[in-house]
């Protein structure tokens, strides 16, 4: 059995894995992809294979995506080939959560006020801080991402309004609606956090008209997709004053070209596709990979958080 | 009935009072006390008012001091005088909470970096992001705002360990130490935060074989008042090394003189006296202040929230 990792766990991950599974050949490379014709199981971040790859790939059984989304992978090809690809579905949840809080309170408790006058030597006490307590947030995608900020945001006292395809219950919500409704929802709403993935439905469903219904003061987070909504329209949006703030994780364009106007926006605040991040985030993705394998080496092909090549995640 | 403000709040809540009570005689000034020789209540954020202004107001029964602290207040002139004084304890707990948890997820989640990154243009995803998730945090204080805190950060997965005077239970805390004791806990906290008041007993508490005790990528946070630690020892533990970051929020000396090595600090967080800052202060003041006022003017002169001019809290 021959496993073929296209980025480099740190050396202790490595041997974790070979101790754990004596008898697999590991082979652990960066983006080096000749050994693809006798592997059986890939393990990748997920945007460097090709449909290419997959051809060559003629023994490939298994793909595990350390990642969340696989909407740049070659989905059709890896379905005529009746691959199973599983992801790390969850594993973004703490350090997102953690993420959209952290942004939320930073603006809310004047953390770039008081960050700046540190740095012009200034004691100045006029920060006009408000609080995250008894807002109203539209989490559209409340799935195991979007439930945990809910869970989070209650905790401090903020009413949560889950928005998915269906308007059906979710974690952590004290309200649904569904897409088709949202435009009756965002009215109430202070805060409006996307985490839906990229999908036919999702891709530029926030029009100029959403922008319009948002509260003037409203804080817009995209943590999902930057196809969510056109640059043009989030742009104008917050130039005409529509919406209050922007905090942005992703982007149409990736990285946000050097000449993009949010650069400079003082209602943006770019985070440059880093909310998943973690100093803990390999060992997840093995503490789901270990036990898979396992399953795996036991004739149990279908490994946990396996993707819907269809539906595209 | 006379009252006397002597700070201004909004034509509002002025209109509030004076509509609620329309028999009371209600002065609203700023710092301007040449009426101390008529009130009978005095509202104030207490650090204006002096012994000498306690002798003038001949009829003064009772303070409401619209904040927490009143270490600056003449206590025992007060005490002799039989003078009730109560303050706005708890009115702190949501934005003081908020704050801290604001700068503990921005420190793990890399906001100064982000914040910097995007004022250069520059993508960078090398943010070094970690989680609060799985933290021990050891809370000086554990009050109504250290509880707050333990609550919040109890949601987010970090064990708490609260510490006062006696070790006795606490809200929301795992588990319990003592003043006397704490030398032997601060070696397993990732956070130190102290939200405890200016006592003889917490006055330079924390000592240099404090700081040497703890991690050496500790958090330490102080959010009470600024003669816990003399800035020596605390200045002396970030620059070795002892301690990994300080976010504080009070100092030996306030406003923070110019010259401060503290100002220019890669791993200090000067936040100017501000944490309990917030847009519904003076409402949810008014809210404390008056059903007091009522029971006041119905012959029940204890209002809620005494101060003990004994202990000083």
């Amino acid at each position: 059995m021959e496993v073929l990792f296209t980025f480099l766990p740190k050396t202790a991950h490595q041997e974790k894995l070979e101790k754990e599974f004596p008898d697999v050949d590991f082979h652990f490379t960066y983006k080096e992809k000749s050994r693809l014709p006798s592997v059986d199981i890939l393990v990748t971040y997920g945007e460097d294979i090709t449909e290419e790859d997959i051809s060559k790939a003629e023994k490939l059984k298994w793909i595990m995506v350390a990642s969340a989304g696989v909407e740049k992978m070659p989905l059709q090809a890896m379905k005529e080939r009746g691959i199973a690809v599983s992801n790390v579905k969850g594993i973004h949840k703490t350090p997102m959560a953690e993420s959209v809080l952290a942004h939320l309170l930073a603006l809310k408790r004047s953390l770039p006020f008081i960050y700046e006058s540190q740095q012009n030597n200034q004691w100045n006490r006029k920060t006009g801080s408000s609080e995250l307590f008894g807002s109203t947030a539209l989490i559209l995608g409340p799935g195991a991402i979007g439930s945990e900020i809910g869970r989070l945001l209650q905790a401090f006292g903020v009413r949560t309004i889950g928005c998915n395809r269906s308007g059906s219950a979710a974690d952590y919500m004290d309200e649904m609606t569904s897409f088709e409704d949202i435009l009756m929802k965002l009215p109430e709403a202070d805060l409006i956090i996307s985490v839906v993935p990229s999908t036919k439905e999702t891709k530029h469903m926030l029009k100029k008209e959403h922008f319009e219904a948002m509260k003037k003061d409203a804080i817009f987070m995209n943590f999902g997709r930057g196809d969510l909504v056109e640059d043009q329209i989030l742009l104008e949006a917050l130039e005409n004053g529509a919406v209050g703030y922007a905090v942005l994780d992703v982007f149409e364009q990736e990285p946000l070209p050097p000449e993009h106007p949010y650069w400079s926006m003082k209602n943006v605040v770019i985070s440059p596709h880093a909310s998943s991040h973690s100093k803990k985030y390999v060992d997840r993705a093995l503490d789901i990979f270990i036990p898979n394998l396992h399953k795996w080496l036991s004739e149990d092909l279908n490994p946990t958080n396996l993707v819907n090549l269809e539906k595209g995640y």
